[in-house]
C-alpha cells in the first residue's frame, strides 16, 4: 500500500485530471470492501458521536478505541458491544498509546478526535503506519505541523482527510450547487467565521478550566491564553474554500489579520465567580474578535472572522457575493440579478430548498437525527466510503494544510501589526491542475 | 473672525475639555443670528436638495450660488425667489467662479456640493475667506488634501464640518443612544460599509459616462477606472467613529485593505451595450469589492465595505459589538447580554423605537419628508446653528481628515499587498484631551 511520493503525485494527478471523482488509481484491482475496519483516537464527547455513526452504517467494524481517560475507553467499549460487535482493543495506558494502536495490522483506517495539539502528531503515526487517516478540525496548529501533514501523506501514499462538517451542511451544500450551476455568476468575494459564544465551553463547570474541568474547558481554554489569531478558522473556510476551488485551480495568496482587544474571557470569570476569584488575574491573549482578510489567486477575496468571547447568538456568517447575486447567512436572505426584484432581498429558505444538494436528496432520510443537522452523518460517511473504495476523499490533506495554516498564518499577521504573510502552496504548484471534487460524486 | 493657529488649538481645546457642546469660545460676546447667511457653491442634484432644506429652515438667506452649468443656477435663483428671498447672486463663468462667492463678504458660510475633486480646493478657498465651510462627503481625496483642510482650518480658525448624513440616520443615532447608555458595554468590534449597486449611477442613461452624461456619471465613473481603494468611506464609517469616539478620546492607528477582482463594471456595460461597444475595453481599475479593516488605539477593530459595481440589494451594513451585545443591521437584529433569550437573536426594531434620539424625538415633525429618511434635515440643521451660535460643528475638520483619509490609506495598501498603513494623527496629539460631542447637544 506504500506508495512512494512521486509515485503518489504522478497517479493523483492522472486519476486528478482525468476523472473527476471516479475511484481514483488507489484503488486498481480492488472491489470495494462489505466492511471496514476503523480505530478511534479520542472517545470523548466528539470522538464517541464519530464513532457512533459509523457504527450505524453498518460498514464499520471497530476494532480499538484510544482514550487517556479510562472511563472512555470503557464507555466506548460497550458502545461497540451494545451495537452487536466484538468487544474493541482498549488503549488508554498513557499519553502515547495511539502508537500501539495503529500499528495494529486488522485496521483499515483511524478516526482522529482529540484535543488540537494531537491531531497532526497523530495523523502523521497513523499515516505511516499506513492506515486512512481522519482528523478532526483543526488538523494542525504550526505552519510546520501543515506541511508534516502533506508529506507524511505524500510519502506514505496514506490519504488524510480533515472532518470538516460544516462542508455538508445543508444550506451549504445548496448553495454550493448554485455556485456551480452559475446562479452566482463569477463569484468575487465570500465572508465566513466562527462567530459562537464559548464562555460557557472554555469555562465548565463554573469558570474552571484545565485538568480536571469538564469538555473541552480542559484544554481548549489554553488557546485563549497563549495565542492571538484565528485559532478556528476551518467551519467558515472549508465551505468556502469549496465554493472557490481552493488547491483545486485556484489558491490562497496571503492574509492580513488584525485583532481586538481581550476581554470577554475576563468579564465571564468575574460576572460568574467575582473580581476576587483567582482566574480574574489571567491575562487572555486571544482578542475577542480576530478578523482575516485573504486574497487568492483568481482574485477573489475571503474575509473570516473568529468571535468566540462575546455574548453573541450562533452564526457561521456566510455570504457568498458574484457577479450576479449574493447570498447572506445573517437574515438568511438571497438576491440574484434578474430574477429578484431590483435592490430587494429575498427569503433564502425557497432557495435553499430548489437547489438542495443531491447527496442530501439522496442521503437526507439517513442523515436527519445524525447530529448537526445531519452533516456529521455525512463527514463520516464520505471517510467511510473513501476507505472502502480505497480513493482519496473528498476533502484531502491539501485542504487540510490550506485551511488549518490561516491560524499560525494569522497569529503571526496580528503579532507584526497587520503585515500581509504568504500562504504555502502545500500542492507544490498542482493546484493548476487538480479538479474540483468535493460534492460532485457520491459521497 | 481670524484666530491664529495657537490661539484657536487653546480656545478650542479651553471649550472641549470644559463645555462638552456648549458654544464655544469663538462666540464670545456674539448673541445667536436671527438669520444667516449662505453661499451654495455646486447646485446639481444635492446641492440643490440640500438649498432647499436651508431654504425651508427659515433661517437662511441664500445670498449666492455657484455651478458651472449656468441652467443649475438659473435653477437655483428661481427656487430661492419661489421661497420668498431675494435673487442670489450667479456664479458659473469658469471651474474657479466659486473663488469670486467666497469673497463675498455678506456670507458667513459656504455649502461645497461637487464632485470630489473641487471638495477640498473649495473648502480651502471658503475658509481662507473667512467663511464657516460645510463640504460634501469625502471631504478629500489624498492625504496631503486631508492636511490641507485641517492646517486651514486651523490657520483661519474657521471650521470646516464634513456633511456626513448617515451619522444622523435615525437607527443609526439610537443605536448611539444605547452606546452612550453602556447598553452594549464596552465597544469592541464595529463594521460598515458602501454596499450600493453605483451601475446605473456610473452609467447613466445606457452606458454614457464622462462630459454629457447625466448626473454624478459625469465625473464619478472615472474613481473606478483610475482608483482602487474605498473611494466612498464616510457613510459608514462616520457613524462607526461617532460609537468609539474617534479623535476624541481613541483614534484610528492603521489600515489595511485588499480588493477583489473588476468585473462588475465591464458586466454591465456588456449586457447593456453588447461587447462591440468601445467601453467594453475600459479596464476598471476599482475592484469590486474593497475591504478595509482599521485598528483603533483603544483596542477596538473596524470593518469596511466598499460594494459598488455588483448587483445587490443597498446595505451600509453596520454592525456595533461590545461586551454586552450586539446589533447587525443586516437582518435587523440585536443581542443583549442577560436581555435577549441565550443565543437568540432579537427583531431590533424595538429597541431602534424605544432608543429613539431625543434629537429625532426633538425634531422628527420638521426631519421627516426632508430626504434620505429625514437625515439630510439633520446634517444642514447641524450646520445653520453652527454657524448661527458661532461654535464648531458636532462634525469637525479632524472628523473630515481622519474619515476621508481612509480612501489613500486603502489605496496605498492595496497598491503594497495589503501592507498596513498608519493614520496620520490630525488632532496633533489632542484627540486625547478632546471630549465626545456629536449628539449631546442641541444639533
Amino acid at each position: 500500500m506504500n506508495l512512494n511520493r512521486r509515485e503518489f503525485i504522478r497517479k493523483n494527478t492522472i486519476a486528478g485530471l482525468g476523472l473527476a471523482f471516479a475511484p481514483s488509481i488507489l484503488n486498481a484491482g480492488f472491489l470495494p470492501a462489505e466492511k471496514i475496519r476503523l480505530g478511534f483516537i479520542g472517545v470523548g464527547g466528539r470522538g464517541t458521536w464519530l464513532m457512533d455513526l459509523a457504527l450505524k452504517s453498518n460498514d464499520v467494524i471497530v476494532k480499538a478505541v484510544c482514550d487517556i481517560k479510562q472511563e472512555a475507553v470503557l464507555n466506548a467499549q460497550k458502545l461497540v458491544e451494545e451495537a452487536g460487535q466484538p468487544k474493541p482493543e482498549g488503549y488508554s495506558k498513557s499519553e502515547n498509546s495511539y502508537l500501539e494502536l495503529v500499528k495494529r495490522e486488522d485496521l483499515d483506517g483511524v478516526v482522529i478526535a482529540t484535543p488540537w495539539l494531537w491531531h497532526t502528531p497523530m495523523a502523521v503515526a497513523s499515516m505511516k503506519a499506513g492506515k486512512y487517516t481522519a482528523v478532526e478540525v483543526p488538523a494542525a496548529v504550526t505552519i510546520e505541523e501543515c506541511w508534516d501533514l502533506v508529506n507524511t501523506s505524500e510519502e506514505t501514499g496514506m490519504p488524510c482527510m480533515i472532518l470538516e462538517n460544516v462542508c455538508y451542511r445543508r444550506d451549504v451544500m445548496a448553495i454550493l450547487n448554485m455556485v456551480k450551476q452559475g446562479l452566482f455568476g463569477e463569484l468575487i468575494h465570500c465572508q465566513c467565521g466562527y462567530q459562537h459564544n464559548l464562555r460557557n465551553i472554555k469555562f465548565n463547570p463554573g469558570v474552571e478550566f484545565g485538568p480536571g474541568a469538564e469538555g473541552e474547558a480542559e484544554w481548549r481554554t489554553y488557546h485563549s491564553i497563549h495565542r492571538n489569531g484565528d485559532v478556528y478558522p476551518t467551519h467558515g473556510l472549508g465551505p468556502v474554500a469549496n465554493y472557490v476551488d481552493i488547491n483545486r485551480g485556484n489558491r490562497f495568496i496571503s492574509l492580513t489579520s488584525v485583532a481586538t482587544k481581550s476581554r470577554g474571557l475576563h468579564d465571564y470569570i468575574v460576572k460568574t465567580a467575582g473580581e476576587d476569584h483567582p482566574s480574574a488575574d489571567i491575562i487572555f491573549k486571544l482578542g475577542d474578535i480576530v478578523t482575516t482578510l485573504i486574497r487568492c489567486n483568481n482574485g477573489e477575496t475571503i474575509l473570516i472572522s473568529h468571535d468566540t468571547n462575546l455574548p453573541r447568538p450562533y452564526s457561521l456568517g456566510f455570504r457568498v457575493q458574484g457577479t450576479k447575486g449574493i447570498w447572506m447567512n445573517d437574515g438568511d436572505q438571497i438576491y440574484l440579478d434578474g430574477t429578484s426584484q431590483f435592490d430587494e432581498w429575498e427569503p433564502a429558505a425557497s432557495y435553499i430548498e430548489k437547489y438542495d444538494h443531491p447527496l442530501w436528496k439522496k442521503y437526507a432520510d439517513q442523515a436527519e437525527g445524525s447530529g448537526h443537522g445531519g452533516m456529521d452523518f455525512f463527514v463520516m460517511h464520505a471517510f467511510i466510503e473513501s476507505v472502502k473504495n480505497k480513493v482519496q476523499p473528498p476533502l484531502d490533506v491539501y485542504d487540510a494544510a490550506a485551511w488549518s495554516v490561516v491560524s499560525p498564518l494569522s497569529e503571526r499577521s496580528i503579532e507584526n501589526g497587520g503585515e500581509p504573510q504568504d500562504f504555502p502552496d502545500f500542492t507544490r504548484g498542482m493546484w493548476m491542475k487538480r479538479k474540483p471534487v468535493f460534492g460532485s460524486g457520491d459521497f
